[in-house]
Protein backbone atom coordinates (compact mmCIF):
# COMPACT_ATOMS: atom_id res chain seq x y z
CA UNK A 1 0.00 0.00 0.00
CA UNK A 2 1.32 3.23 -1.14
CA UNK A 3 0.07 6.88 0.21
CA UNK A 4 -1.57 9.12 -2.33
CA UNK A 5 -2.03 12.69 -1.60
CA UNK A 6 -4.94 14.58 -3.51
CA UNK A 7 -6.60 17.67 -2.94
CA UNK A 8 -10.51 18.52 -4.24
CA UNK A 9 -11.53 21.76 -5.13
CA UNK A 10 -15.12 22.04 -4.78
CA UNK A 11 -17.10 25.02 -5.89
CA UNK A 12 -20.49 26.58 -6.62
CA UNK A 13 -21.71 25.90 -10.32
CA UNK A 14 -21.52 29.04 -12.44
CA UNK A 15 -24.78 30.79 -12.53
CA UNK A 16 -25.68 30.08 -9.34
CA UNK A 17 -25.77 33.42 -6.86
CA UNK A 18 -22.50 33.29 -4.48
CA UNK A 19 -22.96 35.67 -1.51
CA UNK A 20 -19.88 35.01 -0.11
CA UNK A 21 -17.96 35.83 -3.41
CA UNK A 22 -19.96 39.29 -3.53
CA UNK A 23 -19.02 40.38 -0.17
CA UNK A 24 -15.24 39.07 -0.90
CA UNK A 25 -15.72 41.37 -4.02
CA UNK A 26 -17.04 44.24 -2.21
CA UNK A 27 -14.16 43.87 0.11
CA UNK A 28 -11.71 44.02 -2.45
CA UNK A 29 -13.26 46.68 -3.94
CA UNK A 30 -13.32 49.13 -0.51
CA UNK A 31 -9.36 48.06 -0.17
CA UNK A 32 -9.13 49.77 -3.51
CA UNK A 33 -8.79 46.67 -5.77
CA UNK A 34 -11.50 48.07 -8.66
CA UNK A 35 -10.64 45.70 -11.41
CA UNK A 36 -11.64 42.44 -9.95
CA UNK A 37 -14.41 40.72 -10.87
CA UNK A 38 -16.12 37.66 -10.93
CA UNK A 39 -14.90 36.50 -7.12
CA UNK A 40 -16.49 32.99 -6.57
CA UNK A 41 -15.48 31.29 -3.00
CA UNK A 42 -15.71 27.43 -2.79
CA UNK A 43 -13.69 24.81 -0.64
CA UNK A 44 -10.73 23.37 -0.96
CA UNK A 45 -9.91 19.61 1.05
CA UNK A 46 -6.81 18.11 1.34
CA UNK A 47 -6.73 14.64 1.99
CA UNK A 48 -4.44 10.97 2.20
CA UNK A 49 -5.28 8.23 0.98
CA UNK A 50 -3.92 4.51 1.09
CA UNK A 51 -3.92 2.27 -1.91
CA UNK A 52 -2.62 -0.25 -4.55
CA UNK A 53 -2.23 2.35 -6.70
CA UNK A 54 -2.40 5.95 -8.34
CA UNK A 55 -5.75 5.05 -10.11
CA UNK A 56 -7.49 3.09 -7.67
CA UNK A 57 -6.50 6.05 -5.48
CA UNK A 58 -7.90 8.48 -7.73
CA UNK A 59 -11.06 7.00 -8.10
CA UNK A 60 -12.04 6.37 -4.88
CA UNK A 61 -11.63 10.15 -3.76
CA UNK A 62 -13.47 11.06 -7.31
CA UNK A 63 -16.14 8.90 -5.32
CA UNK A 64 -15.96 10.81 -2.08
CA UNK A 65 -15.98 14.09 -3.53
CA UNK A 66 -19.33 13.12 -4.99
CA UNK A 67 -20.89 11.37 -2.45
CA UNK A 68 -19.40 13.41 0.70
CA UNK A 69 -17.45 16.71 -0.25
CA UNK A 70 -19.95 18.16 -2.80
CA UNK A 71 -23.12 18.62 -3.49
CA UNK A 72 -23.52 17.57 -6.98
CA UNK A 73 -26.73 19.45 -7.51
CA UNK A 74 -25.29 22.71 -6.78
CA UNK A 75 -21.58 22.38 -6.56
CA UNK A 76 -18.73 20.84 -9.33
CA UNK A 77 -15.91 19.23 -7.19
CA UNK A 78 -12.16 18.90 -8.76
CA UNK A 79 -9.61 15.97 -8.22
CA UNK A 80 -5.89 16.99 -8.36
CA UNK A 81 -3.09 14.71 -7.29
CA UNK A 82 -1.68 16.93 -4.86
CA UNK A 83 2.12 17.32 -3.26
CA UNK A 84 2.75 15.60 -0.47
CA UNK A 85 2.63 17.34 2.47
CA UNK B 1 -6.07 45.66 -20.08
CA UNK B 2 -6.38 41.80 -20.32
CA UNK B 3 -8.52 39.67 -18.06
CA UNK B 4 -6.48 36.73 -16.24
CA UNK B 5 -8.45 34.29 -14.05
CA UNK B 6 -6.51 33.36 -11.03
CA UNK B 7 -7.18 30.72 -8.06
CA UNK B 8 -6.32 31.23 -4.55
CA UNK B 9 -6.13 28.21 -2.10
CA UNK B 10 -5.77 29.15 1.44
CA UNK B 11 -5.46 26.18 3.77
CA UNK B 12 -4.90 26.01 7.29
CA UNK B 13 -0.90 25.79 8.43
CA UNK B 14 0.47 22.33 9.55
CA UNK B 15 0.47 21.76 13.23
CA UNK B 16 -2.79 23.38 13.81
CA UNK B 17 -6.07 21.40 14.82
CA UNK B 18 -8.47 21.72 12.22
CA UNK B 19 -11.80 20.08 13.57
CA UNK B 20 -13.66 20.71 9.85
CA UNK B 21 -10.85 18.50 8.69
CA UNK B 22 -11.97 15.82 11.57
CA UNK B 23 -15.10 15.76 11.43
CA UNK B 24 -15.06 15.22 7.36
CA UNK B 25 -12.66 12.05 8.36
CA UNK B 26 -15.17 11.10 10.36
CA UNK B 27 -17.44 11.29 7.97
CA UNK B 28 -15.56 9.59 5.70
CA UNK B 29 -14.91 6.52 8.02
CA UNK B 30 -18.90 6.42 8.64
CA UNK B 31 -19.13 5.63 5.17
CA UNK B 32 -16.62 2.59 4.92
CA UNK B 33 -13.87 4.42 3.68
CA UNK B 34 -10.97 3.54 6.57
CA UNK B 35 -8.06 4.55 3.89
CA UNK B 36 -8.19 8.08 4.57
CA UNK B 37 -6.39 10.33 7.36
CA UNK B 38 -5.10 13.71 7.48
CA UNK B 39 -8.30 15.78 5.95
CA UNK B 40 -7.99 19.30 5.90
CA UNK B 41 -10.57 21.63 5.22
CA UNK B 42 -9.63 25.01 3.40
CA UNK B 43 -10.76 27.75 1.31
CA UNK B 44 -10.86 28.22 -2.80
CA UNK B 45 -11.70 31.50 -4.01
CA UNK B 46 -11.58 31.91 -7.81
CA UNK B 47 -11.46 35.60 -9.43
CA UNK B 48 -10.55 37.78 -12.75
CA UNK B 49 -8.17 40.66 -12.23
CA UNK B 50 -7.80 43.04 -15.36
CA UNK B 51 -4.29 44.12 -15.43
CA UNK B 52 -1.74 45.19 -18.51
CA UNK B 53 0.44 41.49 -17.54
CA UNK B 54 0.24 38.79 -15.83
CA UNK B 55 3.00 39.32 -13.88
CA UNK B 56 1.25 42.49 -12.71
CA UNK B 57 -1.87 40.25 -12.14
CA UNK B 58 -0.22 37.82 -10.16
CA UNK B 59 1.50 40.15 -7.77
CA UNK B 60 -1.65 41.80 -7.44
CA UNK B 61 -3.29 38.57 -6.66
CA UNK B 62 -0.53 37.58 -4.27
CA UNK B 63 -0.98 41.32 -2.27
CA UNK B 64 -4.57 40.29 -2.34
CA UNK B 65 -4.33 36.50 -1.06
CA UNK B 66 -2.23 37.92 2.22
CA UNK B 67 -4.24 41.02 3.31
CA UNK B 68 -7.28 40.24 2.84
CA UNK B 69 -8.23 36.25 1.58
CA UNK B 70 -5.98 34.80 4.15
CA UNK B 71 -4.71 35.22 7.61
CA UNK B 72 -0.98 34.78 7.58
CA UNK B 73 -0.78 34.01 10.79
CA UNK B 74 -2.96 30.77 10.79
CA UNK B 75 -3.26 29.98 6.75
CA UNK B 76 -1.05 29.46 3.82
CA UNK B 77 -2.33 30.98 0.60
CA UNK B 78 -1.25 29.48 -2.80
CA UNK B 79 -1.87 31.54 -5.96
CA UNK B 80 -2.46 29.54 -9.35
CA UNK B 81 -3.49 31.00 -12.57
CA UNK B 82 -6.83 29.38 -13.08
CA UNK B 83 -8.52 28.37 -16.50
CA UNK B 84 -10.81 31.09 -18.08
CA UNK B 85 -14.21 30.28 -16.64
Amino acid sequence: MTTFSFEVLVTLKDGLSDPQGKAVEAALLALGWSNVAHVRVGKHIRLEVDAENVAAARAQVEEMATRLLSNPVIEDARVMEGASS
